[in-house]
């Protein structure tokens, strides 16, 4: 399938290379192609650049956020929260149209120093998640695997052989079933791979972050998941 | 020991009784105690108003907050999260320094339907248990309990053997430890029992509600608890 990643971090390169492994065809897509393929600046978790990260992965073909759009049969957000939809909006007239939104963002705000809060106005009454789906109603949105580290969203049996909870949450039924499909490959198990509803209950999942940055820095670690128990 | 529950709510209930079956001394507090005496209004989950629980619980307690503030050893605030500070503020002056107040409140607000989202004023750059330590400085908030069904707070077994996480919030290690071991009376044990650090790491557990009220409709139960995995 041909897939579209938006987003140049830890998260999307993440993603790409685990889809390219699976044999998708994948383009990733950033705002400034030129600038991103000489960034070497570290992020805010000391991960590496993505020019850094091309040289070691020269399969990842590295285009606009534009061209990534049009190609991609189902478009993967792996962009900052604050700035997704303005992302998305790169797409031509209709080029999201009918197309599944994968949308892995969460509203981070780091200007308020560690741990990062959550941009007050995309999170509790509404969320990123619905942002986006309010944004592109001709889109289907599905929130998932946000709530988790990147090396277990694509590997989820690195930990207790998988046995931990994804949440998803989107208003299409047809569509969340096309994206447990791909989950699937990544190694999700149906069992553990918990539908909370339509787009609003991304409220829920984008609003665990804030406890996730909490356990990573008391087990000095993103190595975990949440299982529900019960 | 003299435990203060405020509250009369299911929580407030349940967390009474399993104390008094403990061996402490309970008591109640409430707003208005002839008032509650005679509520038999189901709240908003259906459960029997404080009235009709006494009727079969007569071995409480049901005295003025003041009265149960100046009475608890451990004060533990099962009140609304909106109505939690000035819960509080009922108390004589100085009656709550150099103790413990053991916090269980969510800052719900269903004022805009259900489910509901949490008080924007007390969730994300903040937190009810932040508010209740700012408002009491004398006194050693704990925020504990507050992410799960009040059935599982008081018997963690019923589930998994009792394998699944309790966190736990608070600036004074002392006062966490003696949370720990009333924690521990209620049959938690010490590995499935989390520290996250300081008070203000109380934003990320409050903050759980919203997906914990999502996953209980997805299950239609609320008997169920997170496990951190890895």
């Amino acid at each position: 399938m041909n897939i579209a990643v938006l987003g140049t971090g830890t998260v999307g390169q993440t993603l790409s290379a685990r889809l390219l492994v699976l044999g998708h065809e994948v383009m990733m897509g950033t705002r400034n192609v030129q600038e991103a393929k000489i960034r070497t600046t570290k992020d805010v978790y000391g991960n590496p650049g993505i020019g850094d990260w091309l040289k070691n992965n020269p399969r990842v073909n590295l285009v606009t956020f534009a061209e990534a759009i049009a190609f991609g049969q189902i478009i993967i957000n792996a962009t900052q929260g604050g700035k997704s939809v303005e992302a998305l909006r790169n797409g031509n007239p209709g080029d999201l149209d009918g197309k599944i939104i994968i949308d892995i963002g969460n509203p981070l705000d780091f200007s308020r120093g560690m741990p990062p809060v959550l941009i007050p106005e995309l999170c509790n009454t509404t969320s990123l998640g619905e942002e986006i789906q309010k944004a592109f109603p001709q889109s289907y949105v599905v929130k998932t695997l946000n709530t988790m580290w990147c090396g277990l969203m694509v590997n989820p049996a690195m930990i207790a052989g998988g046995d931990h909870h994804n949440f998803l949450s989107g208003n299409n039924p047809e569509a969340k079933l096309e994206v447990k499909k791909l989950l699937n490959q990544f190694g999700w198990k149906d069992e553990n791979l918990l539908d909370l509803g339509d787009i609003s209950s991304a409220r829920g999942t984008e609003m665990i972050l804030p406890v996730w940055l909490r356990i990573m820095t008391a087990k000095q670690s993103g190595v975990f998941n949440f299982k529900v128990i019960g």
